[in-house]
């Protein structure tokens, strides 16, 4: 007989390595055990079919060839043995076997093992709050609560909803609810923007525009307290500062990778509470691997280690270990956090560091922001991205990208290219070329990655001397707290009229960029000059020749106009 | 004084160079000389101003501010000097000085410089056929001869038109002919398939069936021998085998470097007939630059040199140019060929070496085939993508990537990231783990780029044998041939109807994926099996399974029917 190999845990890695080990060892016994009767679904999409963009279950746990993937299906297909609705009890790595429970039946047996895998995925943290056990609050953990919540939805038992987390699920999750189920939904968030740590300020704050202008209620900064329960039922849920009523809670407040089974098992778990695993995806006992969202992996630019709970993750890993398991030396050393998520008609992309987590690291890090046109400008449907490229000024590394767009591929285009040059240590000059392929309809001559690198240049030359944008709002919704300042508008005159009219021609300076090498004189002597334009370029060459002419009180708002405006603020002039 | 610089050339890096070198040293006298009265224009959108997508000539030489870029706006806003309808007539590097003529006035004098930089840029190489010299004769070469094309299109000139040659400028120029303006087109290469060394057959096929479909009569083998011509006009084409009137001829028949000024000047000039420069973009003489499509470049795959005509790797180089003539040390180290184009409802793009390509540069190379679904196949929306992966055997290193697929940025997003990644020298390996963003809307779990590599490792592994699918179509249009051989279609009965119904069920038969491990038995034990199925992975997972039950003699037909139905084809039943 073949090796004996089981794997705990169907959704993703688990199959993935499961069907990769069978294919290379055909006279292997592959054995999975999952404890719930659902496996190897898209958890992912688990959005997707609550709002109704996939209109049945079956569809995330169906290849794309129409199959459902159940119990009879690896067996018949894939040779795989499953056992379903089975809990994994406890390992007992001497005599190599894992005690498992059949979660109907009752009855427990031993499976033996050569090699065992962990891929025991991850679990929702709810809040320890008041009420947070109540039957309409949710986790979206897997595919019966996601079966349930639908239920609810179509039954129209939800008028109301709040969601509590604002990362990629919660926002997903308020999307459904407002988008096609027109349930007034609100997002309430702890922390001061949405996304933390995934991406800055400011393109959390044009995703947050989007999502207030899609009719979501975005709550920021306020942690909910206690869920009101009423009959078993959860009908109110109170922030810091008000109470929220609602039909439904949905509490997505983040994951812990599921290790309980290898920490009773000895084996080693990291800091983050994933399980240690090395390049082969070999935990600390080497006849058992593990991978998933159950494990720890390194970040690529920090060296830190991270959960990541990606389905894509789970089944790069799942292979990896699959292979090795196999006897076929494979590796994988680590994740750069690629990230996109859209909502309504804006998407959001990320990879490696924010600013912030860049900081939090200890790098000498900066962000450039800009928002160039996503193919030709002359082409027609060209549409404005906004990019921040986050880079270490003393080694010029690029540590992260991070963007937000229409809902098409080219953010993706550009977070994906951002994501292997991340991975191999790039640096501002090679993101400068970047060899993006290039043609009007799909991309500008000079690429927005390629454009972003060049500004983070300028910069670390000294060549360029910027605003912070959530400052330069600040400074214009308390406008006299800095009276020695003024902006200096390069657009075309008809651009700038409805500042000029709002704030005063005094304060609202306009010199069109092609009127600038003539006219710098007329600008104010003993003032700050914030240059404004619509995308940074022209205020930037703006700074460049009024430094060469001993001007050198200037700054320019990188992005301009287009990130400002999609940012929103009640200053901005109605145009 | 501040540094004379002078740049002869003024469409693409010329301009770049002096707009950058102007601002990292603005007392500098920066000259730019173009023969042309148009200057710096986005010259790879001439196809769509012809075809209506751009409706002005000016809006190809606007900014994205919509400044027109004229001389007038490179002296006010730029501080740079530009002499239009200028020609360079010749270099004296011993008293550096460039000769020019106003083309106008007919006047010459000398520019004296510190630092020079050649930007001349290419020329379409015209057939040496009798009649190319017909006023209806074009070449794209500059936007007078877009104007005067679309100037005959707009006064009802243009019935039939032919474009000579299958390259990226003859396809957009058949697809803009076509298209808007509904003209019978057809389109002739001298080589068997479209695009030759830029992808291999089966994706040139899937584009020629796409610009069929779309009524460009594509005739492939055949060139052009004569125009015919009647008072003084174009009448008709004559290939080898027949003559096609036309009101029009378009000759997109390759470009060659403009490098005449550089070889009077003694400038190094390589093989590929284009400026040979370094890694600073320096030529022979240190006080020389150039950039731009008159140098020759560093293919970073093969090591070999090309002259890559792209306006996006012009600014590249054109930028690194400015900075090294201003003393900022900066390089561009070579490119890897990404491309991407457009026509109706199809892209095809391509990065790095197609198979014949690195065949001919001596890898032992080979090439995967897939069809996957460029997002979560339960997204609605989602489409078939079909890729190829070029990658040596010996040293596992990705050569190339290439594909076709829907006209989104979807096919962009995978050749960016590849081109990184082969820049970098990644493996089949590296490949397997490039981190793509993942979301159901915009990308399957397993990414199609991963999933390529994993086809490579199982290829390279000897896992995966597979048959050319140019010659299993060759095989279906003459089955005779082969007596020895079965079609095992291994996807859902339904299917697979069709096929049974014209092939019979001895030759074409069916099994599906889910019942082989029980029915292999039936497969007749004298015939080599072809495996059919719609994307190639349950074709190689049954060829996994029939090779541990002993059943050798069969071949994984890669990418499946989705390729092959793209491909179009006689044989094949209709649907």
């Amino acid at each position: 007989m073949g090796k004996r190999i089981v794997i705990i845990g169907g959704v993703a890695a688990g199959p993935k390595a499961a069907c990769r080990v069978k294919r290379l060892l055909p006279d292997a016994k592959v054995t999975v055990v999952d404890q719930d009767s659902l496996i190897s679904y898209g958890g992912c999409g688990i959005p997707y079919y609550v709002a109704g963009d996939v209109s049945d279950e079956s569809e995330l746990r169906s290849t794309s060839f129409h199959m459902v993937r159940n119990e009879s299906f690896f067996e018949k297909a894939k040779g795989v043995e499953t056992l379903t609705s089975t809990r994994a009890v406890s390992i007992d790595r001497a005599n190599k076997t894992v005690l498992v429970e059949n979660l109907q039946s009752g009855e427990r047996c031993s499976l033996e093992y050569d090699t065992l895998m962990l891929a025991t995925g991850s679990q929702p943290v709810k809040l320890p709050i008041p009420g947070n056990d109540a039957d309409n609050v949710f986790t979206i953990s897997d595919l019966h609560k996601a079966i349930a919540i639908k239920e609810m939805l179509a039954k129209g038992k939800v008028g109301k909803a709040v969601v509590v987390g604002g990362g990629a699920i919660g926002i997903e999750m308020a999307e459904a609810f407002s988008d096609l189920w027109g349930v007034e939904t609100s997002l309430v968030e702890f922390q001061d923007q949405l996304l933390p740590m995934i991406v800055d300020a400011p393109m959390a704050r044009i995703f947050e525009k989007n999502l207030r202008d899609n009719n979501v209620d975005v709550l920021l900064g306020e942690g909910a307290e206690e869920i009101i329960v009423k009959d078993g039922k959860a009908v109110a849920v109170r922030t810091g500062t008000r109470t929220l009523e609602t039909d439904i809670v949905i509490m997505a407040t983040g994951i812990r990778a599921r290790s309980e089974l290898a920490v009773e098992a000895g084996l080693a778990v990291g800091g983050t509470g994933g399980i240690i695993v090395n390049e082969r995806m070999q935990t600390s006992d080497p006849d058992i691997y593990a991978a998933g969202d159950c494990v720890e992996i390194t970040n690529l630019v920090s060296g830190r280690k991270f959960i990541a709970p990606f389905g894509s993750m789970a089944n790069k890993e799942g292979r990896v270990a699959g292979d090795n398991m196999a006897g076929i030396p494979s590796s994988f050393k680590g994740g750069v956090g690629s990230f996109i998520i859209k909502a309504f008609d804006v998407s959001l992309g990320a990879v490696g560091l924010s600013l912030a987590a860049a900081l939090a690291a200890g790098y000498d890090a900066d962000i450039t922001l800009s928002s160039p046109a996503d193919r030709a400008h002359f082409y027609p449907g060209q549409q404005v991205i906004c990019l921040g490229l986050v880079f270490d000024r003393k080694s010029r590394r690029v540590l992260g990208l991070q963007g937000t767009g229409p809902v098409n591929d080219g953010l993706s285009a550009r977070i994906d290219a951002a994501a292997v040059a991340i991975s191999a240590g790039a640096t501002i000059d090679d993101f400068g070329n970047i060899e993006m392929a290039y043609s009007p309809p799909f991309s500008p001559a000079i690429d927005p990655i390629n454009a972003a690198a060049y500004i983070a240049d300028n910069i670390c030359g000294g060549r360029m001397h910027q605003i912070d944008v959530v400052e330069f709002c600040q400074w214009m919704e308390n406008r006299d707290t800095h009276p020695d300042w003024v902006v200096v508008d390069v657009r075309h005159q008809s651009e700038a009229e409805p500042f000029i009219e709002q704030f005063g021609a005094d304060f609202w300076i306009t010199l069109p960029y092609d009127q600038v090498r003539e006219r710098f004189a007329e600008l104010p002597q003993d003032k700050k000059c914030v240059i404004f334009c619509n995308a940074g370029s022209r205020s930037f060459e703006t700074q460049v020749f009024l430094e060469s002419v001993g001007v050198t009180e200037t700054m320019v708002l990188p992005g301009g106009f287009n990130i400002i405006r999609r940012m929103g603020g009640d200053w901005i002039p109605a145009s």
